[in-house]
């Protein structure tokens, strides 16, 4: 993959500057240099990798099929973007280190506005099938002040990895919000997360395929934490010792965000007393830490 | 658009080397190359610009309307690497300069396979609107010897800037295929070329407006010449003067494939004597210099 000339780098460079020109006249300041480094960024991509025309065949009919599967509720650029990492760079991007704030993740496609609000301590998982898990933490600041009424969304896949949206009938289950107490400490009964695919019957599935990738995601529990004067955070947590956690398909894992979670005995008490019929149960802590910031329309995020 | 701390860079570091890894086990080393690549390409766009949330939104969405309108008879796709100048790197790229071999452009969407033969001297402009232009050259080696019967396809629009293939008749005009002399030579009747825009109605045309681009390609006649033991070559003429040279929206142009053309009264005696109809005429010369290399199947070439 090494230039045979200068008269062949002269002209590969002569058409990079040509490109670049052409976005000189674009009034979008931003637009112009988005445009910009997007040239220079594709070339440098033909240019480095020698890719072929055939190569480039195969490139256009790849984007044209991920096009045509694409539709209301199926979202194959989206997929194509978190098999790539680019997703996961974007948040990453988008929200810089602040001390020991938590880490944010991929949003994902499963969100819901109007999820019910459930009280500290309840219940979210609508009936669904699960073991039952008991989540607690606080919400605190980076000087590790308490937020008390700071909005926990949370919403995760049943047993059998689907989510509410992905069945036909319109039951809500898995999903809930609620609000840290005075304390800024909050807690629920929710499921111990279970790994699901994404969906891997269109072309983003073959590209796994071939290059031996798993389409599985690291099972985790999503969470959408929002205070005023705090940096909206959208995340997850994990569970050690899960065997997906160096296989995530969209990249979501930080090693920050994996979470010790103890398993007891359907015999033992629960934290607060309930009765969780007689199943055996799980438990661990979250403790959430806000970076200060604007909180923004989560309805803007990428999904 | 600094990066605030190490943590932040470790950060992105770290996701950049997570998302390669997954990579590793690619059987082919070709596919794994290209996706390491594009994995360290696209990230390190992301990270360049600090691509917002927003913008990857407004992304996704692009594509999706780019897809959406590719059909069997609209590749939007190859439409925005044709504007990106992607598609003439990669020609480029696969065309490497040797000697004073005439350099390639881009393919074109309107070549069609089973041209009419035309002889020596004959016309290809089937009754076509435009003033009657008479092209004339060899076909050498880069040492300059003669390459009798190498095969000559021409293509080119008519006078309103259409292909034949643009109307919905099935009439064939401005395209036929000739040989070569015994002398490496040929000459036909043609039409003078005129600008075309490439189609603008859709996500790509936008992206134009959007940047003060013109979808206009500037005149150009299209060849495709091949020769047993000869590198294929695909490429046009222009016009010495076009004003469209400089914003041709594919960036097909090279300098080296700038011509003269001389236009000529209606009463000037014709090369080769043809009466044109009491029409003025033009003309030109196109030397054709062949790399050696490979033929190759053109139907297996970008579009
Ligand atoms: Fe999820
Ligand atoms: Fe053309």
């Amino acid at each position: 993959m090494t230039v045979e000339s200068d008269e062949q780098t002269a002209r590969e460079d002569a058409l990079v500057e040509r490109v670049r020109a052409s976005f000189a006249g674009t009034s979008d300041a931003r637009l112009k240099l988005l445009m910009e480094e997007l040239v220079d960024t594709l070339h440098d991509y033909v240019r480095r990798v020698r890719l072929t025309e055939q190569e480039w065949n195969v490139a256009i009919d790849f984007l044209t099929r991920v096009g045509r599967i694409t539709s209301p509720t199926r979202q194959e650029f989206v997929l194509l973007s978190d098999v790539l990492g680019v997703s996961m760079q974007t948040v990453t991007v988008n929200n810089e280190a602040v001390g020991d704030a938590t880490e944010a993740t991929v949003f994902g496609p499963f969100f819901l506005n109007d999820s019910p609000q459930i009280p500290l301590g309840g219940d979210l998982s609508g009936g669904a099938p699960g073991e039952p898990a008991w989540v607690q933490g606080s919400v605190r600041d980076v000087e590790g002040t308490p937020i008390p009424g700071a909005r926990i969304e949370v919403w995760e896949a049943d047993e059998d990895g689907l989510y509410d949206v992905q069945h036909d009938d319109f039951e809500v289950y898995g999903r809930a919000h609620l609000f840290s107490d005075s304390e800024g400490d909050y807690r629920f009964w929710g499921l111990f997360p279970t790994p699901y695919p994404i969906p891997d019957d269109g072309p983003v599935g073959e590209l796994l395929r071939a290059t031996g990738r798993s389409p599985y995601r690291a099972a985790h529990l999503h969470f959408l934490v929002t205070a005023p004067g705090y940096r909206t955070l959208v995340t997850h947590i994990f569970v050690r010792g899960d065997e997906l956690l160096d296989a995530d398909s969209v990249f979501g894992v930080r090693d920050s965000l994996i979470y010790d979670w103890s398993h007891h005995a359907a015999d033992e008490p629960t934290p607060d007393g309930r009765d969780v019929g007689g199943r055996k149960w799980a438990r661990t802590r979250f403790d959430i830490v806000l970076a200060p910031g604007e909180g923004v329309d989560h309805t803007t995020l990428m999904r």
